[in-house]
């Protein structure tokens, strides 16, 4: 193969541009990858519009991307999986196997992570929208041919909505709602589904959203600035859900959530806020017995998701809207960009 | 109404007539159901063609059954739930509610269980293949219209699945096997894939058994008595299924459940064995670090199993065979008595 | 007996006399219990200063008092358990044993709970600072002779704590801070230790409580209005407790609760805050996936409790600061009222 | 330093040498320790007595010993953790970090483990009874000061005692048996009293061992031969343990242990039977919905168990019996073969 490759490399705030770069070279454990789906995640958008992430500022030229699919090409010696040929989602969050968090099956809070396409590090770590990525053996998770490349690149966020869902325990049978409609939110639906929760409801202002989330598997979608909305509610579900997903990172979503949930209930927290500080009522939480809990990607549920979706159980396709060549990452950034009208853009890197 | 009923009283070993009897009069706390559907259960055909179940020996004529739905005709003052006229399922097993185990969420093992149409009792207790009912308040479940009788009176075994699915925690994209495929191992397949898991297979020597196991949900079935069994379950999962559900009471298909188990992985007993001892590879639990689980009846799965089934996530009406009025309550058990041709009898009380 | 009894009536703020009522008659399903001893909670305080507690007004004159012990006198027809003659505590909850959460395990949730010396319903329900009590008989605990009337009253508000602790799972060999040194906190303290924490921290801004709490088997104790609160807690835990129980219901405490927690980790909350909002960093349950859950009363702990008292693995006598006699009731609730300088105030009803 | 050291070999049945032997060379990720003392462990008894344990048999000679506790030497490049200088504790099993077993939090079951003294592997693994030792640096866990050398070699098997327990979930306030009073039950023991279990049983048929479990924190003492054992049982318990931990390998105490736990209950397979196969009452674990699980090594205990034993909740210094000198190695191993009159020797390097 050649020496370099092409990347879709941020420079500044809406500068995305196709730079070639170096392929990486093999490092001891490692798997070379030839890359050939990634899709855009809110994170990649951020880091485009604003240049910045929360609190992660961008300080150095960086390639984005951590949603990705493709072949593995090159395996260092003594690797013994995946083998070279195979099909293979990458989990872009490398774990170190061996903290206390590792020890104890919660890898997502490693105390040495690296994630792919991030700004936490300084510079920021590279990402997936590349022709080729280096990572771990231990990242690359082997998928069968009912996979093809879109779905492969949907599987991680697919595992965050999963994760959210691990994060409760059993849904099976229980009445869930999801606020927001966005990826997240309707991929949270999926999920829901798939784990057996009924009834499933969806809230957010959009219509449109509110339509999709019906299509991929939701009973019932309510608009949560009518007046109506808790006699709504009231009215599916007598005293209200047993577990809520807060994936919208809305204020009023978290407010009401404390209204919706019934006694006993689960609050599960996806989305991110851009305030520092929220109001809620603690004694609510108290008095009824609540769990708020956060959900921070994803710890171990690849191989779950990867079952999932191969098996047919769920699908994902709906939620990819559009696909646009590696050339045009820039155009697909900022069709990712509308709120409405698209809910995954991926790019084709083959 | 008039003051007698029919009901199908067992007199004998193989001795069912339809007598009439006088109708309860409702009691403090209870309410009074007029049945109208009622299935046949694997204990109903042992004490129909034994006379006994296990260590329970009849020394009375009884009512039989227990799984039933029906509509409520009365209740006792102060009872707010059920209301008369609401169409219910009727939990045959009376909780009392208080005991150690109730208070700790595990019901099914309460200390002054009462069990409709069961000779663990002296006199036996009352079942519910009589015109009407009276139960506790508390033993009605409502269903919604979707629910038809036939659903209704296949919800209690459904319950007995769904149970031994919460058993185990999460299956959620999980590779599982049900080991028998009569009536109640094909309803922990129906469940195990309500709840998520991901590849389900079925083993079962009878391959009318196996086929509808496929019917039902199950991804792939396997005649354990193969000489090549083991090699096909490592070709699908590798090393193995990671919860196993024992469904068929035959010794064989325990032994052989501890190698088909990964590390780390589960066995849930559902099958009653004629054995009172099996051997068993007791280091295998060890060295594998597996969970053996025993599933008793139903803890508290009613509301989310008539939710499964209400809202079309489950489909339960393949596994209704026949449905045979009450005066042909002797036939309908006879036809019951075979293993094969048939999945559940019930019977049509209206 | 006599027809007639004493109590402890309030009939308005700080307006608490001993009168003389009817001893109530037997009820099926009830226990009379010959009150000895009753324990004076933090709702009893603000009944008696403020008039109300939290949103529970009181409406009419009503009996104070929920933490009691003493001897069955008589039980109704048919009662079994607890015999005549047994000494009891009294769960002062009653929990109705069939409704949804009942069954599941949450009976601290009852949709239909009654609560002793409550102002909760209209009128308020009487409580156990009279001589005899009558109440289910499902809600009286026997206790062994190791259980005085003194212990024995202070089995309901370390129920309390050990409900708290039953909400995180296990605690062995984990790092867990207390905030807050009142006398739930000392009794969470207790708790803790019980289950196999190390560390245990307490913070209290009163030297008096850390004082109390390292007495009572806290391994250190901080003032959280320190500059260096946090640095002292980095220096004992590294990054952070696992558990933190926010016991004071005081708002900087849970601020800072989100701050001295490690990723991961869990707040449990347990004090009632008079502020009906408070404004929390709900990112930070995010990115660091903590878990934030009520406790409320006491689920199912009290046979456990009550074992852990008996057998001297849990010591609640240092707790007991004071104890007068019925006839100086109104004396005790003033003492009560002290945050400094006594612990548990208890009557004696003997 | 010098380049060579000495090492307990054992080069066949009874035949163990203090061989001298090259300080193994530094490698990527790894530790050289300085081991200062050792604890010999059932499976070393077997290796010396018998020339295999269970199915592992010795091929050729290798170090015993994998109960260490030493003082860190030398560390790799890039090594942070631990520091040279650290008094540490071994972790003799190294886990892959990666595999889905270990992502899991159930490293015990690691795909890739390697275990350090053990025959598992061909040739076998050397263990540590020899003065230096490499080893992964995160099989290294500080020690702080209140831990003597004799403490730390405990910590791994109270760490097998700890994960037992971790097994079940809480045990706070349930009565629990252990039967067999050798080290890992005695150990048990002191794990269930740390973790709150009360009331805590033993049942041993050597008397000498029943005393030393009292000794070490058991509140009552059985002799399973008695006839009058399920009687005695019954007289404590009412309907038997919540808990039972099988730490004996004996044949008749896992079948007892079917008979004295109660409905719900839960058995933890600790010990190892030398027969294949056990008879086992199956449909008693349907009926009464009893929990058999394994119990192997230790999964993620170890900062527990440092922590319990540094805090001094649990005091684990009356089980070493007797220390010997390297030199003496033959002599020890001698002596722990002897079932009674000593609990654990160990093995003094420094």
């Amino acid at each position: 193969m050649s020496k370099t490759m092409l990347a879709a490399v941020l420079h500044g705030i809406k500068d995305l541009r196709v730079d070639e770069r170096a392929i990486p070279e093999l490092e001891p454990g490692k798997a070379l990858v030839r890359v050939r789906r990634g899709g855009i995640c809110g994170s990649d958008v951020h880091y485009f519009e604003e240049g910045r992430f929360g609190s992660f500022a961008v300080t150095a030229p960086f390639v984005l991307g951590h949603e990705v699919t493709g072949e593995v090409v090159a395996v260092a010696d003594g690797v013994s999986q995946p083998a070279v040929g195979q099909r293979v989602v990458v989990n872009p969050s490398r774990q170190c196997g061996h903290c206390d968090y590792c020890r104890n099956g919660r890898g997502n809070l490693c105390r040495n992570v690296r994630m792919l396409g991030s700004a936490s590090t300084k510079p920021p770590t590279n990402g997936g929208f590349s022709e080729y990525l280096l990572v771990g053996a231990e990242q690359c998770f082997p998928v069968p041919p009912q996979i093809d490349d879109g779905l492969g690149a949907m599987i991680e966020p697919f595992a965050v909505a999963l994760h959210a869902l691990k994060r409760v325990g059993s849904v099976v049978g229980k009445p869930v709602i999801v606020t927001g409609g966005g990826p997240i939110g309707l991929l949270t639906v999926i999920a829901a589904r798939a784990c057996g929760a009924t009834t499933i409801a969806v809230s957010d202002p959009v219509a449109e959203r509110r339509q999709m989330a019906l299509q991929v598997g939701a009973d019932s979608a309510f608009d949560p600035t009518e007046a109506s909305f808790k006699d709504q509610v009231a009215a599916l579900t007598g005293d209200g859900f047993e577990i809520l997903f807060e994936a919208s990172g809305a204020v009023p979503a978290l407010k009401q959530a404390f209204e919706v949930v019934r006694r006993g209930g689960t609050i599960v927290q996806i989305g991110v806020y851009s305030a520092p500080e929220i109001s809620l009522p603690v004694n609510q939480l108290l008095v009824r017995e609540l769990q708020f809990v956060g959900s921070f990607r994803y710890g171990n549920v690849w191989e779950e998701a990867i079952r999932l979706v191969a098996s047919g159980r769920v699908n994902l396709q709906p939620l990819i809207s559009r696909v646009l060549p590696l050339k045009q990452a820039a155009e697909a950034l900022a069709l990712a960009c509308a709120k409405t009208g698209v809910v995954k853009v991926q790019i084709d890197l083959t």
